[in-house]
């Protein structure tokens, strides 16, 4: 999918929320779990449910792969589904990966080309040589840990290097990588007063901000600072919308969760545009 | 395993070697490719020929994962004939993970508990709540990346923080973290003069040295600066052994390559200890 797809399906669709897919068997409904693959069934559930209020959905792999090649299986299986039944989807997958340039690019073919999502999560740690096999696939998107939502954010992503934090030095850095254009960032819903510097660096990337909802950041107040002309936002929420139940009503009032977002963004976008 | 299994362990063989199992379908014996599973077969052709010359073993997941479920279904067997036959060897996921907490406890548990290896790498970025549900675990390590072999290592990692570089930074403040015992760290081969200067940081834990071999770096050198009184180093090499021969005889040309090394390693110890 090109950036301009994305846009075009904002503007349709009046939302640019992210719906991650973090599938805890512990917390989805029981009834599901005497199906064979209860992670599928459920993601695909939430999928059908909610497909016209998003415009992306996002599984993490770490909740796929704790439950080994089954959970490798319903990944699979989640993407597949996404990719036959609603090619309007941004597909992400949210990896945080990153190795010496080999192995990057195997993790490059991993996800964009044998998963076919049309993104993926990476961690900045090593450089150029680790970020360039992804950005090398053409039409996808390579999706770099920035200032990232969490406390640890500041063990060392706001540590100054030469009076300038480092996360900053990050991002600017990566604008003179090859192939930069298919860059997005990662930025956390809590740390919204970030986003104006964040923008003076990246004025026309989309920017993929997790931690509104349960993380306790502030959708109004990332749209104040962080959108462009293009919006430029994807905001992701997990747990508050796919757990809003774990009755046999859950893909309805998940739906309905992921309206009330959907809503507030629509009116977001009316008074902006 | 304990640290202190894994330095028995180096007395015992005269030798810290790691021999990183990234197998690539295009590069192993063709002849392997008839079977059902032939990364598993190479795998444990590789590890029956050289178990008695190396400490450890590490597949880097990107090269599972690229084959998708059959991938994992290879690494999953790997792991699980390591545990079976040879459980005197540390075995590590080169996985380089992290993320926010929650999450990373589903990594954590994913290669610690699961899949039962000894040690995962980790990627620092998202500093201490990305790290500490990894050490969480009783006698497994963590082994986050501090200065990499690759050129981008110079990117971000040796940028200058409040006048101090910031592989340095990185592993003073991991110190400070809860189980901290539970650390090693990733030291690439390729800068050995830096070795000095971590020593004084961190004198007793001990280091994965990746990039001897195809990378260029000298194992003569790493032993110089980095070697402390428990050896405290293991170093990696992939290529230069797996694929020392594409032939019937790969696993016996290993073998070969493997006791050079774990022979110049003998007589390092011998002068040194």
């Amino acid at each position: 999918m090109t950036t301009q797809q994305l846009i075009e399906q904002i503007q349709l669709k009046k939302s640019f929320l992210c719906i991650g897919l973090d599938v805890d068997l512990t917390k989805i409904p029981k009834h599901l779990l005497a199906l064979e693959d209860p992670i599928f069934e459920f993601n695909k559930a939430i999928i059908d449910s909610t497909h016209d209020l998003c415009v992306s959905y996002k599984p993490n792999t770490a909740f796929y792969e704790a439950y080994g090649i089954k959970g490798w299986q319903s990944l699979a299986k989640t993407i597949n589904y996404l990719n036959e039944k609603y090619l309007e989807i941004f597909t992400i997958a949210d990896a945080k990966r990153g190795d010496i340039g080999n192995t990057s690019t195997m993790y490059a073919k991993a996800f964009l080309e044998d998963l076919n999502f049309d993104s993926v999560t990476v961690a900045p740690y090593m450089g150029k040589d680790s970020v360039e096999p992804f950005l090398a696939f053409q039409n996808k998107h390579t999706i770099m840990l920035a200032l990232t939502s969490n406390d640890g954010a500041f063990d060392f992503q706001t540590k100054e290097v030469n009076g300038k934090e480092f996360y900053k030095v990050v991002i600017e850095t990566s604008k003179h990588w090859k192939n930069s254009q298919n860059l997005m960032y990662v930025v956390g819903a809590t740390k919204a007063e970030y986003f104006a510097e964040i923008r003076k660096i990246v004025p026309n990337s989309f920017l993929l901000v997790p931690g509104i909802g349960a993380q306790g950041g502030n959708l109004s107040d990332v749209c104040t600072y962080g959108m462009n002309k293009d919006v430029g936002l994807l905001i992701n929420s997990s747990r508050a919308i796919i757990y809003a139940s774990n009755g046999e009503n859950f893909a309805q009032k998940a739906r309905e969760e992921a309206q009330k977002i959907q809503q507030e963004m629509e009116a977001i976008l009316h008074n902006r545009f």
